[in-house]
């Protein structure tokens, strides 16, 4: 390939340059244990420290004793919502919501089977949280109420300090733990402020490597441990730790902190020019959002009376990389679930492109794809068999 | 720190700079989620597939699709272990050795909590297995027998295809699982001829990085996925792959069936050099193994009736690591419950040390070593107070 335009920042990202370098050291010199007790064992030690002080600063946590690092996302989720759910035994009630991470939903459909009872709240056609379902679902059985930061497909900011105070009034005793995998790095956290219970993030959704995470675990909630041997993570995560990875996230997150400003001006410029020229550019275009607050990276477009796929296909022989949904769903042909719960038209789900930006990205990358993709769109829309609709709405258009 | 000499590749190994150099593209390159499907995707997707194979081959497995990728030895555990126990929730009865790594005893001891019944097969004074114990504990509530192939303190083997055979004529319907740690790269492994239904082994403890492990599942065995969510590792492991360390971990693989005739022979030599050095030269020095069949690299060797740390101290200011159990107990004063279970007197235990080789192990390393470590017995040694019966000991060796 000898263009390559990654706008698939949600699925994941390259490992920054900066984060490379630091993990080199810790897997060729420093390569100790750091469980054991010479000498040459404690630069892996301090390492680990350092970067769980890194992390603590990325959620803005009390404390980095309030930090496990985990494997990955999904690793994270699982820890902390059967961590919970084992704490709390004779607990079985469940607040989620239909436009959770498929990962998560998955793990809550498994719940289910276990004799979980499960309530999913609805979003409205701007992907916007039903609130006022979600505070009457709450009672004296609901062990867990679990929410997404941001929604990985469409960026959609859920009000989380909001559902936060709605717990603490409605029951108090109920744990909330926020998926924050598509927050870190795109938006600032304050796990103080917000007042969740449990948050957790992957690396490689901001430029550290695949295969590691981290899970806040506030200092007032307990849980158990879903990977049970060693002492290690306070005997919350056994497993020898993957210090390379963790120095890795730590330093992914010092960026990630630094560069904020620069992902909600600069980024946040670039996605919106390039989905203000799409809009303007494609007739058949349509924003999926609307006016719900969003990730500054994040656009999701459907484009009516084609499929997605097809428009994906074109795009990656240019070099193009963007997605129709989650990379965990991708290969089926089932059209999104939370394009469904939006009530996006049937007409325009299954043509719907995801475009998510990084600090990466270039204004020359934004114009190709401004200046390639209508063409793309015309060619399919011409092949397309909804040509009576399709002229309609190219007459409501002008 | 002017010099290493690292003895203690039993607790980790360094990276091979082979596996590092095989890594690195898909940190800065072809770091795309292999779930996406554009072509960007397609490399990393290849190379999991290669990694499979390698993996496959370290095992001997019949097919690739027997290997799932976890992120370490103590996930591989809780995956197999919970996995099957899951899977037949009416049987409550786990067999399982007094010998097994810590990480593997405490999640047994979780699951007593659970109300499993676990029986702790004992050893003998070379640390080998009672198989007649084994064999009368099977019975048909038994779910799952569980044996380490070698023990990660002293190196000893077990004979798991012997096992094997007890389980399958007592109860057909009793897994197998076997914990591979300390075994893969250190000796040949066949699942198919050992006749196990699953086995655990971690990337680090074979020139891979920390973080990464795999798990082989026989076909014939179903077991239920610890982390739930999406599709990766045919549903029984989500997470987006960590692609750079699966690679490492193939090539690594490929690295260590490569190295098996040098371990045998040269880490072999080595390790028996450096044994029978300071068995001669040094009085109190006593094999804490006996005759048992070992892995090549591993030697543990009691000094009598002086302190362990205190000689590990002493070597860790001359640059020499080594240890004085697993790398997930140091810290605690507590002495190995291994060599208790072996029986290995009280005088000897608290002064014990594992010497673990790998590859890059010189002989001028074992030299230095050996000519290092009289002096620092020594010196302990005239500081212990047992001055008599370290007299009578002196006497006796004479």
């Amino acid at each position: 390939m000898e263009k390559l335009i990654y706008l698939d920042n949600n699925a994941t990202t390259c490992v920054d340059e900066k984060v490379i370098e630091e993990m080199l050291p810790f897997f060729k010199t420093e390569y100790a244990n750091p469980s054991s007790m010479y000498e040459f064992a404690k630069p892996a030690g301090r390492a680990l420290k350092e970067a769980r002080v890194k992390i603590r600063d990325l959620f803005n946590a009390a404390n980095e004793k309030e930090i496990i690092f985990t494997s990955c996302g999904s690793e994270s989720a699982n820890q902390a919502i059967r961590g919970v759910l084992n704490m709390n035994k004779n607990k079985r009630h469940i607040i989620t919501t239909k436009v959770e991470h498929p990962a998560v939903l998955n793990l809550y459909q498994a719940l289910e089977k276990q004799g979980y009872s499960v309530d999913y709240i609805g979003v409205n056609s701007n992907g916007e949280l039903d609130l006022e379902q979600l505070a009457s679902s709450i009672n004296s059985d609901t062990a867990l109420v679990s929410v997404m930061y941001a929604n990985n497909e469409t960026g959609v900011i859920y009000p989380i300090e909001k559902i936060s105070e709605i717990i603490k009034t409605k029951n108090p005793n109920t744990k909330f733990f926020v998926d924050g995998v598509q927050a870190a790095g795109k938006i600032p956290i304050d796990v103080q402020q917000l007042g969740v219970d449990l948050m957790g993030i992957s690396g490689h959704k901001f430029h550290a490597p695949k295969g590691v995470g981290a899970l806040y675990i506030n200092s007032k909630t307990v849980i158990t441990p879903l990977i049970i041997g060693g002492h290690q993570e306070r005997g919350l995560r056994a497993g020898t730790e993957n210090v390379p990875f963790i120095v890795g996230m730590g330093k992914a997150a010092e960026l990630a902190i630094d560069n904020l400003k620069y992902e909600m001006t600069e980024v946040k410029r670039l996605r919106d020019k390039l989905e203000a020229n799409i809009l303007k550019n494609v007739f058949n275009a349509r924003l999926n959002t609307g006016v719900a607050n969003r990730v500054p990276n994040t656009t999701n477009i459907g484009f009516e009376y084609i499929e997605g796929e097809l428009i994906l296909l074109h795009l990656s022989d240019l070099g193009i990389c963007a997605s129709s949904g989650s990379a965990c769903t991708s290969g089926s042909l089932e059209p999104s679930h939370v394009l469904r719960a939006m009530g996006v038209p049937f007409t325009a789900i299954h043509g719907s492109i995801r475009f998510s930006l990084s600090k990466f990205t270039t204004e020359s990358e934004i114009d190709y794809v401004t200046a390639s993709l209508p063409a793309i769109v015309d060619k399919l829309t011409n092949l397309s068999p909804f040509q009576t609709e399709l002229e309609a709405l190219r007459n409501l258009k002008k």
